[in-house]
């Protein structure tokens, strides 16, 4: 027997733990408790995505188009890990963000940098590089920015914070699935998040675990001429991991997602890494990938389209929404199945 | 004889000092050979303003209207101070750099925060509401956030970051002045800086030093309808105060500016603290406070706007734009006249 309902979140903590800032339950209870309280009272409106929506950003229609915007501060630790570092994170995190809700076309990104006192400008400048190439890579540029510099010991490193300002005449939203979707993912999970603990922890393993960190907007772009309205629903499974983001999807549908596990791309390494350290790949932050509700319909012709591209060549249908169980993620193993839970957040601090 | 040439920037030192973050020359110098590079090689374009123009923000021409981008991350210390706090700070900080290339209108914020494992949540409350207040004020909302925790030491508190976009069918940037241009404060000079700084080192001072951090953007629509095209450029004078905006402000438009001591508005408590601190409003941030320079035609009916409004009372003019010694600032004290240096930056840290 199946629960049904989503758990009520709990009241949040009289001090503020790691795990708020995790991306999962207790950050959600943090969000809605405190943060969003007064700002979604505004009345809702067919031309704006506001805060109410809990969605990756906020959308505004203009004529017959929506200008998109997101933001994201990182404070991934360490800033450089294989396959990327946090000035990548931050534009390719922003540039997903905006892809997700279907502006492929990016306006413009900001940048504000918090920076300790002390930091080496010789690693600013290599952050710095790695901010001109993920731009390269996602065809934009950053418009504008901001510096500030706390004093020694007042902050670990840096801080950077990426706003983006993008725009589509295709708004797609997180809550867009209905009952006989097909759930597809745009490749193997698990990947930033284990390289990122790998490195931290100095971890000796077999393998070659790298961040998956790259900017989706092509990709998405192709997978949306290819399934036009029958890319329904999406969403980057980050912080939390696919799990977290498939409750998102689930509950804001009121659906139910079956996922088979069979299906689920994981690299060897990655799954190794994972079992050594008593973690599972669904709940571990991805960076360049994304998770896609789409029509039956339109399934092949959009895993066509996904597999044709570089980031897209491991995508895979990983499931199918249902009407049972609205809200519940059903793991079907082979073997039987098994409900997944809404993860309270990341295993691990400052993952991204 | 007055110099004419501003001079060259610095190279920026191996190790990043807190005067990098401090609004002036040496932020200068870290943005311009550090952060711009690459990011400025973008064609340039008449509809889009980037980061090549290090104006307070960017903007993009949509139809027959002006999207207006801008960030800020803020990091004053303490978080409250008499006046406001660092919610109301954000959301007022971004509103005005909207409000200064003429963005009165504002579509939305994001607001993007960093805690430190450990905060207190009733703190974070109190900065909500005030935020929701400032929100109210500036007739605006935030449409998207994001939140990240820092473990215990690793971050002195709390950082926010809000990013802001607007539009305009009034482009005003901070490159317009003219020679003949008449410069209007809207208010008095070095409230906020002083505030905060008093308040940090519980200076024992007498009268009531006050932040006068407020959405500018209702003031602004008004000198707007006022002056139509006369108003021809605009800055607020935050960090490094309104020698620093001036200094950019003249060098932009290649012209000279004269300000006249006695017309400076400085409230006599700030006036009494500056000196005791040994330190020059000039060089004081103000987050309340804009400085425009108005076509002589056009000044009085500016002014008379201005005065009208709650936020304007103690508009004043204080200089003029001239053709001569492009560049430079100078102080006409009326026994003399001395050059106003470019200032290093804000006097102390973390002041916004």
């Amino acid at each position: 027997m199946i629960e049904l309902k989503r758990p009520p979140l709990p009241r949040v903590d009289e001090r503020i733990g790691l795990r708020y800032g995790a991306g999962g339950r207790a950050m959600r209870a943090l969000i809605e408790g405190v943060f969003a309280q007064g700002f979604t009272a505004a009345p809702a409106s067919a031309d704006v995505v506001g805060l109410a929506a809990f969605d990756d950003g906020a959308a505004f229609r203009v004529g017959d188009e929506w200008l998109v915007l997101t933001t994201d501060s990182h404070v991934v630790q360490p800033i450089e890990f294989p396959g990327g570092d946090i000035g990548r994170l931050s534009v390719c995190g922003t540039v997903n963000d905006l892809a997700m809700m279907g502006a492929t076309e990016v306006l413009g990104l900001t940048c504000a940098v918090v920076i300790e006192e002390g930091f080496a400008r010789a690693t600013l400048e290599r952050l710095h590089r790695s901010m001109l190439e993920a731009c390269a890579e996602a065809g934009t540029t950053i418009v504008t920015g901001d510096t500030k510099v706390m004093g020694r010991g007042e902050l670990d490193g840096v801080v950077f914070n990426t706003t983006g300002l993008g725009r589509t005449r295709h708004l797609v939203r997180d809550s867009g699935l209905r009952a006989g979707d097909v759930i597809v993912v745009t490749g193997t999970i698990g990947d930033h998040g284990l390289a990122v603990m790998a490195t931290r922890h100095q971890l000796a393993l077999d393998g070659d675990l790298r961040s998956d960190v790259a900017p989706l907007n092509g990709l998405v772009r192709a997978a949306m001429a290819a399934g036009g309205e029958g890319l329904a629903a999406m969403k980057d499974p980050t912080r939390g991991g696919l799990a977290s983001s498939l409750h998102e999807m689930a509950a804001k549908a009121g659906v139910g997602i079956v996922l088979h596990e069979a299906a689920l791309p994981v690299r060897d390494e990655v799954r190794a890494a994972a079992e050594l350290l008593g973690l599972d790949p669904l709940h571990i932050a991805n960076e360049g990938k994304a998770v896609m509700g789409v029509r039956a319909e339109a399934a092949d012709r959009v895993l066509a389209a996904l597999r044709a591209h570089p980031l897209g060549r491991d995508a895979a249908v990983v499931g199918r929404a249902v009407a049972d169980h609205a809200g519940a993620v059903v793991l079907d193993t082979g073997i039987g199945k098994r409900l997944v839970a809404e993860p309270e957040g990341e295993p691990l601090p400052r993952i991204c």
